[in-house]
């Protein structure tokens, strides 16, 4: 499927209604421009200027190091940006399910690591017929189970795929996500899959250190520290016993908070085979103004070094909503809800806004979004606010993921918010 | 567009991986049995009896109170559906926003309260061109403050409309949403209107009586009769003027929690001119095991004379994951997360599960869902849990708007979970 090819008008959300069909290709020649009111409101925009200062900065942090990158496509289910990652030097795509690794395959992503188990009979099925058909297609999952890998195993051969599946084993720790919880059970986890070579083969070991629980940096840092080195005596202990495929050992882990810590780490974990170390970090491309930029924060606390790598990270991503209402003293209620943004970490925040015809956008201080309806956003304001009905607000957010998802188009805007392109997301 | 005729594959999620692609008419002859595993989990469904049952008991109630019925279609934007509303008898569809009524308008409904302000330039030519082109559109809209019907004469006026623009002169309360907050100020707004007769027609009062705050029931419940006490003067006001268009005065009101007292109190509103009433409930069609429960239960209390009126409103929407993990004692890891399930209200409530090739599905108590990632759940267990790895749970939810959005399509299943067809959402 060619994408650009791809026939857009207003059944996206973000575009005008009663726009004539075009091709993806040429959104950015409709003369559109945001800040003219072209454009439906809410909309969620891109900065394209954003875009290219993230990715510079992980191409820097990925050449010091010396790492490979599988970016986490869930963050935007957005093949453009995948492409974009590929051509940045990215070794694969994360994917986090098997619908997911279907849509990458139609967009010609050839190495996918499902950061996930796979458990079903149909998904089983599919990645059996696709790496039989395609001998480049090269795909991997986890397993952290026993019982994983029975289902696993019986739902393989009943598919007969023509070469092995690969997998990674997945360590995790006590009150985390999946992942085996310790040596001994990784080892007997690691020996199931060792003891049928003609179905899956062992690729590596794979953990997630974004999701530990603690009660504050220090203490979920020291659990990040234990985490990794539980993966290395696991990495050491199946090396000894000789379950590892040939070739590279892969060591998977990094999100997209502690990254730096899990490059360190697993960089510190002294293999005798050659290893690969594959980041997954999904969110680093449009950054965000709330969780991403304090995350990012406090990795140049812990990272101080890499501060002058390369220009920080920006946020890439934007919502823009008009003032519909101004009901009572200190409140406006404006067109941007739960169906447009993630709420699922902070509200959007509001940090500019606009008047049509005028000079801005303008900075906005002291404005804060205390509530969200499906379709409403109820902001406070503070005695002097200058928003007006039909005044124009910028939000940033806090998580890609959630608000991507709330999004089948964005538009790509330069900095003075002319529509210069789209991308398409299919969740 | 012919729905039925759209074409399905796997890049709806919810259709197993590698499905050769085929009419949604033909949804139901796949073969596919959801407890025999062939849907890739997560998976939504609806379950057919439990719509006919509550589309039977909003038919009952319209018919006992005599009141018109225009569904918020933002609950699901799903065509589908809004036709089987329409042929119960529905009155139009009720939008939040242009691009609803764009999709609404692609899908034949030609009856569309839009329940917002309508403020942007091309959102006002959009509505301008249509109801100029198509003498059976019936399009409404809502006014709230000067400022907003300004904009609106402009942009109408720019676009020059053969026949004016249908509007509802909006009322709310302090501390609510959007809403002229006293007389004098709706007044004010409806002598606008009334000043460009060839632009605008003031077809009736609306409110919105679903989110006002307080601190129990009983105050927010009192806040609810002064908001309808508020709908009423005005409404008399405006008829003591003249101001309304010719024929019956248009009423609007009822969310999906308190449309029995909506009723009460518009049936309540003494006009002069014939009234025609129109309630707004999206959400009774599905319902949920939470907040539309709950809000049930409430309705109950208030209004014990409709509980005889027909079967009472059964959730009808099931979200079903499967458990990849149990790393700890008393956790599951579930294939479900916010990518899946609305969790503004509360997170998904595990309700069954079931073991392909068992005698499920079986009820499931004492399990918790206590956190949710963008593709994870966390589900607390008690020590006798039978969930094991490659276990199906099947989880209610609360609020289906926030869960219909996070699907394209959604299987209907019968009671033995055949799927016997699709609908499809277009958000």
């Amino acid at each position: 499927m060619m994408l650009e090819d791809m026939e857009i008008d207003d059944r996206f959300k973000g575009i005008p209604a009663g726009t004539a069909p075009f091709a993806l290709r040429d959104m950015g020649r409709q003369g559109w421009n945001l800040l003219a009111g072209d454009l439906p409101l809410p909309a969620a925009v891109l900065r394209r200027s954003a875009l290219d200062a993230n990715s510079g900065w992980m191409r820097a942090f990925l050449a010091q190091t010396g790492l490979s990158l599988a970016p986490h496509g869930k963050t935007s289910m957005c093949p453009q940006l995948f492409h974009r990652q590929l051509a940045d030097g990215a070794w694969g795509v994360t994917a986090a399910n098997i619908g997911h690794a279907t849509t990458y395959r139609r967009f010609g992503i050839n190495r996918i690591l499902m950061a996930n188990q796979l458990l079903s009979r149909p998904d089983v099925a599919w990645v059996a017929a696709e790496i039989s058909r395609d001998p480049d297609f090269d795909f991997y999952c986890l397993v952290d189970s026993l019982d994983g890998v029975d289902l696993l195993v019986r739902h393989l051969r009943a598919a007969a795929p023509t070469r092995p599946l690969n997998v990674l084993l997945e360590v995790g720790q006590s009150g985390g996500r999946t992942g085996a919880r310790s040596l001994e059970d990784a080892l007997a986890v690691a020996a199931a899959v060792a003891s049928v070579p003609d179905l899956l083969s062992l690729a590596g070991i794979e953990c997630y250190e974004g999701i530990l629980p603690g009660s504050d940096d220090a203490a979920i840092e020291a659990r990040i520290a234990e985490l990794f080195a539980l993966m290395g005596q696991v990495a050491r202990a199946v090396e000894m016993k000789g379950w590892f495929r040939p070739g590279p050992v892969l060591l998977s882990a990094g999100g997209s908070i502690y990254y730096d810590m899990a490059a360190d780490a697993m960089r510190a974990i002294g293999l005798s085979s050659p290893v690969q170390i594959v980041l997954r970090s999904g969110c680093y491309l449009t950054h965000d103004h709330g969780w991403a930029q304090r995350a990012w924060q406090r990795l140049l606390e812990r990272s101080p070094h890499l501060a002058g790598l390369a220009p920080a990270p920006r946020p890439a991503i934007e919502l823009w909503a008009y003032v519909q209402s101004r009901p009572d003293p200190g409140r406006a209620i404006v067109t941007l809800g739960k169906r447009d943004a993630g709420t699922d970490i902070d509200l959007p925040m509001p940090v500019a806004w606009h008047r049509i015809g005028g000079a801005g956008p303008l900075l906005l201080t002291d404005h804060r979004l205390i509530g969200m309806n499906d379709q409403h956003g109820y902001l406070s304001l503070p005695d002097d606010s200058p928003l007006r009905v039909g005044d124009m607000v910028c939000f940033g957010i806090s998580h890609p993921c959630t608000t991507f998802d709330k999004w089948r188009l964005l538009s790509l805007v330069e900095d003075d918010y002319r529509v210069s392109g789209g991308v398409l997301t299919f969740f």
